[in-house]
């Protein structure tokens, strides 16, 4: 029991704020170390009996339905669950019952915020993109309002994104030139998004939406930098007037075709470009400073795009390097089932490409639906969030339209704006609908390099070397991951780049498996805590016992290292013990309290350490192992040779048992 | 501190078994629970401060030096230190002192059964890798002379392996015929075995040992089963005479090709082989049967060999349907140095097939070394055993071997006839030697079945079902890994087989890192000890509180996932309070025990989890977090935001301090 007088001191001495009704205790009282007669031991018991089929069942219900999705359903009439059904496949029949003028006044507002940085943005990434301005504004139209009737989240503002357009224009042009055979290229576009609209759909139906959570925090920051300067510096072409440039995306082409170049630098565009782009930074720096000024860097663009369009309409005759956008059809998006590609030499390159995007725009989708709704406090169900995602990109593929998802700086816009649900997308396609209609001709004189200006501008915000510092301050390996992802997408290219980083996360995962921490104990005295020598000072060893704590679960790939960690610890205790002349080692035990899980090799590690330290009059001693381990245990009858005298609850107990076990009994 | 009436009762009733010195205790002890004036709290502290450079050079020695090598090396002088360098690269230097006359008797006679296995073996091995069959007799020469003089296992038997020269064979005749173009594929086979050498010799100088590590014993087991399998269904080409036979391994081309080429079957060879091969199967039963008769199937394939020689010669004018070896050249190991491959069309194919036998080669030989290890108690060091298989591999592709490592079959053969020293190397050697020099005429008339039989006894012990069986009972994705190994090889191709269960096993680890058990805990009546509910029918929960165990490491694999998991415990917790009209939920506590690591994705989960269940008025309490989560948690500035009242050494002093302070203070 361990109670010693100090303790019963402190208790006297702040007697006067405790609730003690009737204490009779004298003040000497010393109590002897706990000893098997008085010291309750209790039994390490098996977890309860399940059959393989019930293992299984739990273990699939736990990968795939976590959050058990169905909950809500429990005990409910047929009716009602038809209705919970509906309103769960479309959210919008949930919050479309109680919606209301006020609600409809904000989402106003923030839809039209949206919609002019939308227009100017579309038009942008679907150049980025190597496909027609059109198509951007399109990809503007039909996947918001597809979003509004299927989405759950309440702020995501949904269209052409930066990184999904970069990705699918480079992997595409890699095999076919979007200027040479356009028509082909669209197809090839049209057909990609189809693919990763299907992808999306798959992942969320078949529940398997953990996949996107490999791809962590770290890596996509690091992805992201990377793919931002590389379409800064694609811009460059734009922003500097030059016609011939290099279809490599990477940093050294790029730069050496930028030099090479020199002859085709225009001066009216560079001034044009460089000063549109000091005006959009000053903007957006402003907002930054102060987020009630939210519309100055939402309204920048298009304030740019109708600036610029108007001075290149009065100088038109003079500035020949400027080079514009030229005629832009008008109408509605045009339906492009026909143009999907489904047999054929590019199958592949369409396939691959949908997946890759797919994957991009999925995990930004989703990373900034759940952003948003931990700031506003409801809940988003990712798998319904990519079917909703999934479907919406289907059915862009058959009208015009390319990847599309939620983008972070348009959904932050739309949140500040104030939107309060996904009405603010409808009136963003409204806003699309009425340009493509009507407004058409008014881009004629739009030059591109302003599109240049308008995608940098966009991308800075993606460069986020504050949260690169903070990684490398709390977690060098995800730093490592985070910079191998930005140094890949720069050196190398936007997919294996990717790959780089996710293969430095997983192998860190592996790394930490395949060479866990195994610390040694002691006890922290008058307590019965036992804990890490290094780190708690006061904690003192126990004589003739040497506690290790094994920080992982015991696989093959750590089985070897472990037994020659522990052998290691018990040689070096023992000479520890002969340089200062203590008690002899007698006992050793494995604090399993972290083995979270075991296989066949990690039990045959135990029972050769077994037999090992037997062959050196050593005993081994199991505490508190969990469930599966106990039961794993217990199967392959290494429990029978361990006997039950050598698997305690806690260590407190094995230590004290056993040391009453030594004693002369009288 | 708990002391109830019960327990002081049980003190005095075994009064007599106690030595206790000094006790007043009244009978009546009614005493609160633990109260914060009272209980001692600990400070969860931060481990030791390290810098950045001091945690990557304690990392690096734990992965790479983990057994600390040179502890023996310490506080030594020079001239010690150089004679013990010398004996740990040349360990003949070390048990060639103490050599006497009678370990020299155990060692002949070992040596000289281990030869009259070699013998047959060798030459049957070699057409195995479609090689001439001197190779075979070449191998079992020279590497055994080289093991003996750098290796460390005493029991190790090394030659040619089944395994590994079938590898070799399928992947070298994949691409090169063995009969049209024999000099070449002569060539790339002592290339591959170069490469297979420079990459045990580099893995074990580079101390990346732990690489083998990742084929775990159950994906190995079902490998060589399956390859086992392989192995013997080609032998039924020279079991049944046939002349025409398929290039393919896989299970189906084999058994399609045998039933198709039946005019081809010669009812003299199917008798002679089907009678020797019954033979030696028969004397390796009753081997396994009597450990004593070891002998009796290591002499089993030389007496086959004898008689089916002596048959062939006499019947030889009627016995047109055997065919038989032929001529041997008489001699010892012609150099080969001018044969090695290194450039050309076929050097990729080279050095693919040497990484791949070599990985294989490495984990039987280092698996074996280490087995007779543990069971005559010495210890084998795993890098060096690597350096020495490499040399010797080295070495060999430069006098006429190809890929051999110690085998299981025959090193247990050593070990049971009486091994002592790595002598019976020597003696194997040198029995080797006056074959070559004296005794190659007499193979003139051995017939290739006999060949084939011997091959199918030998691997026929490499299925090893009881294993499988074994592993279904205790770990069934170690059984999954097995089986998808095994089906690999049978159906698709040998490496890809191999290739398919390397990566279930490292699915198995990332699987139970991404969705890791939760448990909530309870307390078991009377003491500090909180334990699973499920499984401690004794334990209860406690009013007020939900405390959760999460079992493994916060990554960014598993963040989103413990999330769901943890709201969706809550959310449990207060419909299961709710019905039962319990006190309502204020606190949650994480035991952190378990946690072994987090990184940036984790630490946003906690706080993410932290702001959400403020906003739920409930507290959020960790416990027990290790030194290097408790170091990210304060470099995040975390743990500022969760406060040190938030952070406890154990569950029971969170759970006195924190219900102590809803007590209203008089």
């Amino acid at each position: 029991m361990g109670l010693n007088s100090n303790r019963v001191d402190d208790f006297f001495s702040h007697n006067g704020n405790t609730s003690v009704t009737t204490v009779k205790v004298s003040t000497e009282i010393t109590m002897p170390a706990p000893e098997a007669a008085t010291m309750e031991i209790h039994t390490v018991c098996l977890p309860p009996k399940k059959t393989t089929f019930q293992k299984l069942k739990h273990r699939l219900s736990d990968i795939f339905f976590p959050d058990d999705p169905l909950y809500g359903f429990k005990n409910q009439t047929w009716c009602k669950k038809l209705v919970l059904g509906i309103k769960s496949l479309f959210p919008i029949c949930q919050w479309g019952l109680e919606y209301n003028l006020s609600l409809f006044r904000s989402d106003i507002i923030s839809g039209l915020t949206i919609a002019s940085l939308a227009i100017p943005q579309g038009i942008s990434y679907a150049k980025l993109a190597n496909l027609p301005p059109i198509v951007g504004l399109y990809s503007s139209f039909v996947p918001p309002l597809v979003y509004s009737v299927l989405g759950s989240s309440r702020h995501l503002a949904v269209g052409p994104v930066s990184i999904a357009s970069l990705v699918m224009g480079t992997m595409l042009s890699g095999s076919v030139s979007p200027t040479n055979e356009p028509i082909l290229y669209l197809q090839l576009a049209f057909t990609a998004t189809f693919f990763a609209g299907v992808f999306h759909a798959s992942l969320g139906l078949l529940r398997l939406g953990f996949i996107i959570d490999f791809l962590s925090k770290a890596t996509l920051l690091g992805f992201m930098a990377g793919a931002a300067v590389i379409v800064s510096l694609q811009q460059l072409k734009g922003l500097l007037g030059i016609v011939h440039f290099t279809n490599k995306m990477q940093l050294i082409p790029v730069l050496t075709s930028v030099f090479e170049h020199k002859n085709e630098w225009s001066w009216q565009t560079i001034v044009m470009g460089f000063g549109f782009l000091f005006f959009m930074l000053t903007a957006r720096h402003v907002s930054m400073r102060n987020p009630k000024l939210f519309w100055v860097s939402a309204a920048a663009p298009l304030t740019s795009v109708i600036l610029s369009t108007i001075l290149v309409f009065c100088i038109k005759s003079k500035a020949h390097g400027i080079s514009y956008i030229g005629h832009l059809q008008k109408g509605l998006n045009p339906p492009s089932l026909n143009m999907l590609y489904f047999n054929g030499q590019h199958l592949a390159l369409a396939i691959k490409t949908g997946i890759v995007t797919g994957m991009l725009s999925l995990t930004e989708g989703i990373a900034v639906g759940r952003t948003f709704a931990s700031l506003k406090n409801y809940q988003v169900d990712g798998n319904k969030e990519m079917m909703a995602i999934g479907l919406m990109n289907m059915a862009g593929s058959c009208t015009s339209c390319y990847v599309t998802t939620g983008s972070f700086s348009r959904s932050a816009v739309n949140y500040n704006a104030g939107a309060q649900t996904a009405v603010s997308n409808i009136v963003l396609a409204a806003a699309v609908l009425v340009t493509l209609l009507f407004l058409m001709p008014l881009f004629y004189y739009t030059p591109n390099v302003i599109l240049a200006a308008i995608i940098i501008t966009a991308v800075i915000g993606l460069i986020d070397y504050q949260g690169a510092y903070k990684l490398w301050k709390v977690d060098k390996l995800d730093f490592l991951a985070c910079m191998s992802s930005f140094f890949g997408v720069l050196f190398i290219s936007v997919p294996l780049g990717l790959g780089i980083a996710v293969g430095v996360s997983v192998f860190k995962i592996l790394l930490h498996v395949t060479r866990p921490n195994t610390v040694v104990l002691g006890n922290i005295p008058r307590t019965q805590i036992y804990q890490n020598l290094h780190r708690y000072k006061e904690a003192s060893r126990v004589p003739s016992f040497l506690i290790l704590a094994i920080e992982s679960p015991i696989y093959f790939a750590n089985s070897t290292y472990l037994q020659e960690r522990m052998l290691r610890c018990i040689r070096e205790e023992e000479e520890r013990i002969n340089e200062n002349h203590e008690s002899i080692l007698k006992c050793v035990i494995i604090d399993m309290t972290a083995v979270t899980a075991i296989d066949t090799s990690g039990i045959d590690l135990l029972c050769e350490l077994r037999k090992m330290l037997e062959k050196r009059s050593l005993q081994l001693v199991l505490v508190n192992p969990v469930g599966s381990v106990m039961e794993k245990l217990h199967q392959s009858n290494t429990l029978e040779s361990f006997g039950t005298s050598s698997v305690y609850l806690t260590v407190w107990e094995a230590v004290g048992d056993i040391s009453a076990s030594w004693k002369p009994q009288p």
